[in-house]
C-alpha cells in the first residue's frame, strides 16, 4: 500500500466509525521514544519515520506535525504522499491543537487512541476541540491497526533478570523505597506507565524494543502488593520465580481490570500525567488520583554507587572500541574503501568484541562534512558517502553493555588542513564543553542554570546550536532520561543530584557545510571540601575517548582550558593504553599528547 | 506607647471586633516597597522598621516574620517587645500562612485591612485558613489606625509634570500602547495600582514617599477615557490642565466607587493580582477579571532614547559625584575625622551640587569593615564607626536626578595593605562583574539564564552571595523596579529586551569580618552584527566610576578581563576628566591606570 492508499483506508473506516478527524501520534501506550514495530503506526501510515512526528487526517487534509530536526527528512519521506508537512515551531504554523480548534465543527467528532496518548495530552486536546463544539471520541480499536494488512504482532524477547551486582539495589529496597514517597503523598498506589521506570524497579531488562533494554509491560505498586503486567510467556522460570517474591505476575491485557479494580475501591492513585495514558487514567475512573510526576523517575536518575562503577567500567570498554575504530579509521580512510555507514559498521564491530556488549544505545550518527550539519542524521544507503582526507566527520554513537549505557559524539578532522571557519567553530564549541564539565555549583542547582555555560562562547560571536545541551543517561537502560535535564528551560525545577548522569554535548551546525559536536558523559559528584565548609557540586567526566586537538585553535584556549584538556587526556591514555595493540597504543600517545 | 502596649492595645481592639488573629503586613494599598509614615503600620506596631516584614498578632501571641537580610537587625529591635522572630526560609521556620493553619480553629476571624495586601494574597491567606474552618474578615479601617495616637496624616508633596525631554513620549502615546495592549486582551479597563506604573504613565512625579519620586495614586484606564485619582490639593494648576488633556482628575478616596461603577458595568478589566489591592479587587466585584501583569511594567522597562540618553547623562553627573567623593576619601581618612555617616553626608553633599539633583534613590549603605557583610547595612548614630586606614568600605547608593536614577557599589581598600582572603574574594566578585557585563546573548533570553555567570568565579570556590546579581531601574523613578531580572528564579519568563537598565552587582560576603560588592548599572542593546547574521544582544555599562584595582589579584585575571577593566577605565577618565579639579583629576588618572 502506497501512503495515498493507506490515508484513503483510513478515511473510509472513519467514515465508518463517524469520525471527522483522526489523530495517530507517535507514542504507544508507554509513552516511549522508541517503540516497537507494531506500535510505529504513524510511520507506517505517513511514510515519515524519524523519531517525532504527529500525523493528523481529516476528511480532507492528511498533515505531519515535526520538529526542526526532522524537517529535511519528512519533506523527502512525505513527496507524492498527499501529506501536508506542518513545521512545528515555525512562525504561522498552528500547533496540532490550534488546527483541530479552527477545523473541527460544532458535533464533528476527532477519534483518537486513548492508549498512544497520555492523561495530560488528552486534556488538552479535549480542551482545544471543545472550545469549538467538537469533541474528542477515546476508540476502543486502534483506528490504524484496523487497516493495517500485514502488522506485525508485539515483540516475544526474553526478560532478563538483571542482577543486583550491576543494579546495587534489590527489588525489595526499590519497592520499599517508593512505598515511603507514596505514603509521604498519601497514595494507596502508583500506576507506572514508562517502561524504563518498570525495568528500573523490577530490575528486569528486555528485548522488546530497539536500542532500549526494556520489556513491555505495566506495573500497579500498593503499599502492600505489587502486580506486572508482562506478557507471561516471555518470562523464563528463574526470572519468574525471583520475581514472584515481590510481585504478582498478571497477564499484560489485565492493566485495565486492575484499574478499575482501584477506582471500584476508591483508592487513592499516585499517576504522572504525563507518562500514564489517557486509557488507563479512565479505567482509574472515581479513584481519587494524586497528579505529580512518578517519584520513580528521580530515584532512578540518581545512580547509586554500583551502577556508578558499572558505568565506568562500561565507559572504559567503550573507549577502548572508540580509540581502536578511530586508529583503524586514520590508516583506512586513505584508501578510499570507507564510507559513512561502513564507518559505523565497523565501529559497532570493535564495541561488539567488549565484554558485557548488549547492542547499541541508538542509530549511529555518522555525518561527514554537509551531513554533519543534518543534527539527526542516519546513515541510509540513499545517502551513504565515501569519507575522504578532508573535513570534518560527526560520529555520534553509543552502546548497551550489561553495566552501563553510553552515548559519545567525537567530530574527527578527517584530512591535514582544516578550514578557518570550521577551526574557530570547533574551539568555541571545545570551550562551552569545558566550561561546563568544570563548573562548580551549589546544591539545588537545576542544570537548565548551567546550559549557559556551554553556549557562551558561541554566544559571544552571535552563534548558537538548536538542541539541548545534556540529557540524562539510564544505567543498561535508555540512553535519554529524565527528569534532570542541561538545557534551558527543560527541567528548571529538578536540582542536580549526587549520582546524575548527563549528555554534554554542546555543537555547531553550519547548513551544507559542516557539522561540530563534542559529547562525553558527566556525572554529578561532590567538589572536594569547599571553602565556605558547605557541600558543592561538580562533574566529573565518564567518557574515555580523546577529543581531536588537530581542529583546535590553541591560542584561544586559556591556561585553565588546556590544563583541562591535558588532564583529560593523561587520564584517557593512562586507562586505556593497556588494552590496546601496539600501533593503537602509538596512535593514542599521539592523540593525547599535551597542547 | 511602648511595643507590649501597642500589642495589648491592639488585642483589645481586636476582642472588640471579634478577631482571633490580625495581620500587618509591611505593604501599603499600592504595594510598595517604600511606603510614606503613616502607612508604616508594621514598624510603628513592632518597632522593626526594616524594609520587609509582616507581624502577626493572635490572642496569645505575636510574631515577626522576616527574611535574611534582617534577622540581625529584627532581634536587637525586638528585644523586650514580646515579639517573636519569624526567620523565614530557614528550615523548620512556618510561612505566615502554615502558622495561621495551625493555630486558627473551626470558626476563628484572621482580620486584615483589605488594602495593603494584594489580591493575590488575600487567596492565599483565605485558602490557608479555611482549610482548618477558620476565615478572613476583611476589614473595613485599619486596625493599627484604631490605636495609632498620633499618626501622621498622608503626604501632601506637590505633584510634578515630567517634561517629555526627559520622559521621550508624551502620556497620549503612552495611553494609546497601553489600550493597544488592552485591546488585545479584550480588557475595557485596566486598574493601575503600583504607584510608579501611575507615574510613568502620566509623565507626573512626586515626594510623598522617601528615595521614590511618585505620587499616591491610582487610575483606571477606559478605551477612551482614563481617570486618575489623586488628592487634587496636591496638583499645581499647571499640571492639572495638562493632565486634564487625558485624563479626569478624580479625588483619591473616590477609587472604590469607581471600581464599583465598573463592576455595574460588567466591564472586562484588566488587573494585575499582585499589584492591585484586595479593596479594588472586591469593590470590582461582578466584573470579569482578566489576571495577568499589568502592560506597564514591560512599557516601563523597555525605556526609550530619551530616557536612555538621561539616564547616561545622570550617570556621568552621579560619577563625577563619586569620584569627587573618592579623591576627598583618600585625604580624609588619615585624619582620623571620617565616620560611616559622615563618609554617606559627604557623599551626598557631593552629589547635590550636580545638575537635576532630586535626593538619594535609596538609604546609602556604607559598611565599614564586619558591617561591610550585613547586606542591608543601614547607617545609624547607633553603629556608626570611624572608618580606618585598613581594611575594606562598602559603599552602595545612588541618586535621583531629573534624568535619571543611579544605584553604584564600591569596595573600597582604605589601607595600603589588602588581606590574602579579602584579594582573593574581590577578585572572585570582579570576575563575575565583568563575566556578566561583557555578556552575549540572543533575544529571548531572561536575565535568570545568565546569573550564574556573575556567581561562576564564586561558585568555582564553593563561595556564593545570598541575594539577586541584577535587578531593574527606573528612570527618575524607583530604584528596584521589575518585571525583568538578572537572578534566579525570579523573571524567568521575562525576556531581557533592548532598552532595559538592569543592575549587576555580584557580591561576597564574610561574617564579622567584611563585605564586598562591585555594582554597575547596565542596558541591553543590540550586539554588533553577528556571524550569524540575526541580531544578539549584549551589555553595555552606564555607571561611570573606576573600580578599585589595588584589592585585585591581577595575575587571576585573564586578557580578556583585564582588558575589559582597562576599557572600563578609559572610559570613565576621558568622559569624567574634564569636570574635575587638578587634584580629582589626579586621582582619577591613578585609579584608572592599566593593570
Amino acid at each position: 500500500m502506497k501512503t495515498r492508499e493507506k490515508i484513503a483506508a483510513l478515511r473510509r473506516h472513519m467514515g465508518e466509525e463517524g469520525l471527522s478527524a483522526c489523530l495517530v501520534p507517535s507514542s504507544d501506550p508507554h509513552q516511549s521514544e522508541y517503540v516497537p514495530e507494531p506500535w510505529k503506526r504513524r510511520a507506517w501510515l505517513s511514510g515519515f519515520d524519524g523519531s517525532a512526528g504527529e500525523v493528523l487526517v481529516t476528511r480532507k487534509e492528511a498533515g505531519l506535525w515535526t520538529d526542526g530536526r526532522y524537517f529535511l527528512q519528512a519533506e523527502s519521506q512525505l513527496v507524492g504522499s498527499g501529506v501536508r508537512l506542518f513545521r512545528a515551531g515555525e512562525p504561522g504554523v498552528p500547533t496540532i491543537e490550534k488546527f483541530l480548534a479552527g477545523t473541527l465543527g460544532k458535533g464533528e467528532v476527532l477519534g483518537v487512541d486513548p492508549f498512544v496518548i497520555s492523561e495530560a495530552r488528552a486534556s488538552s486536546l479535549a480542551s482545544a476541540v471543545e472550545a469549538s463544539g467538537a469533541k474528542v471520541r477515546f476508540l476502543k480499536r486502534n483506528p490504524v491497526d484496523e487497516i493495517w494488512p500485514d502488522r506485525p504482532p508485539l515483540p516475544t524477547g526474553r526478560v532478563m533478570n538483571w542482577p543486583v551486582r550491576f543494579a546495587g539495589k534489590g527489588v525489595a529496597e526499590k519497592l520499599k523505597q517508593l512505598r515511603r514517597a507514596m505514603s509521604a503523598r498519601g497514595a494507596d498506589a502508583h500506576v507506572v506507565g514508562a517502561l524504563d521506570a518498570v525495568a528500573w524497579l523490577f530490575n528486569i531488562r528486555g528485548t522488546d524494543v530497539e536500542y532500549n533494554p526494556v520489556v513491555i509491560a505495566y506495573a500497579i505498586v500498593g503499599l502492600e502488593e505489587a502486580e506486572l503486567f508482562v506478557d507471561e510467556a516471555k518470562l523464563p522460570r528463574g526470572v519468574r520465580a525471583r520475581l514472584e517474591h515481590h510481585v504478582q505476575i498478571r497477564p499484560y491485557r489485565q492493566m485495565l481490570s486492575a484499574c478499575r479494580r482501584l477506582a471500584r475501591r476508591r483508592a487513592s492513585v499516585w499517576i504522572d500525567p504525563t507518562a500514564t495514558n489517557q486509557a488507563c487514567a479512565e479505567a482509574l475512573g472515581e479513584a481519587t488520583k494524586i497528579r505529580a510526576e512518578s517519584p520513580i523517575f528521580r530515584m532512578k536518575a540518581k545512580k547509586n554507587p554500583v551502577e556508578r562503577a558499572g558505568m565506568r567500567a562500561a565507559h572504559a570498554r567503550d573507549g577502548v572500541a572508540m580509540v581502536r575504530f578511530l586508529c583503524w579509521l586514520e590508516s583506512a580512510v586513505p584508501g578510499g574503501a570507507v564510507t559513512e555507514q561502513s564507518a559505523a559498521r565497523k565501529l559497532e564491530s570493535f564495541r561488539a568484541e567488549g565484554e558485557n556488549f548488549q547492542g547499541l544505545s541508538f542509530p549511529t550518527i555518522a555525518g561527514y562534512g554537509a551531513h554533519g550539519a543534518i543534527i539527526h542524521y542516519g546513515v541510509s544507503e540513499e545517502t551513504d558517502i565515501p569519507l575522504r582526507r578532508s573535513g570534518l566527520l560527526l560520529l555520534d554513537s553509543g552502546a548497551q553493555y550489561l553495566d552501563g549505557t553510553t552515548d559519545i559524539t567525537r567530530t574527527i578532522a578527517l584530512g591535514p588542513r582544516v578550514g578557518r571557519l570550521e577551526r574557530d567553530r570547533y574551539t568555541r564549541v571545545l570551550k562551552g564543553h569545558i566550561s561546563l564539565a568544570s563548573a562548580r555549583f551549589p546544591p539545588g542547582t537545576p542544570g537548565a542554570r548551567l546550559d549557559v555555560l556551554a553556549r557562551g562562547a558561541l554566544w559571544a560571536a552571535g552563534l548558537d546550536y538548536g538542541h539541548g545541551t545534556g540529557h540524562g543517561v539510564g544505567a543498561f537502560l535508555n540512553v535519554h532520561e529524565g527528569p534532570q535535564s542541561i538545557s534551558f528551560p527543560r527541567g528548571l525545577d529538578v536540582p542536580l543530584e549526587v549520582g546524575n548522569i548527563q549528555s554534554n554535548e554542546p555543537g555547531f551546525y553550519e547548513p551544507g557545510r559542516f557539522g561540530i559536536r563534542i559529547e562525553n558523559l558527566i556525572e554529578v559528584v561532590e567538589a572536594p571540601a569547599s571553602n565556605a565548609g558547605r557541600p558543592f557540586l561538580e562533574f566529573e567526566t565518564l567518557t574515555r575517548c580523546p577529543i581531536d586537538t588537530r581542529p583546535v585553535d590553541r591560542a584561544r584556549l586559556s591556561g585553565a582550558e588546556r590544563q583541562w584538556i591535558n588532564g583529560y587526556h593523561r587520564r584517557v591514555q593512562r586507562e586505556l593504553s593497556p588494552y590496546l595493540d601496539r600501533d593503537e597504543r602509538e596512535w593514542l600517545r599521539r592523540s593525547c599528547a599535551p597542547i
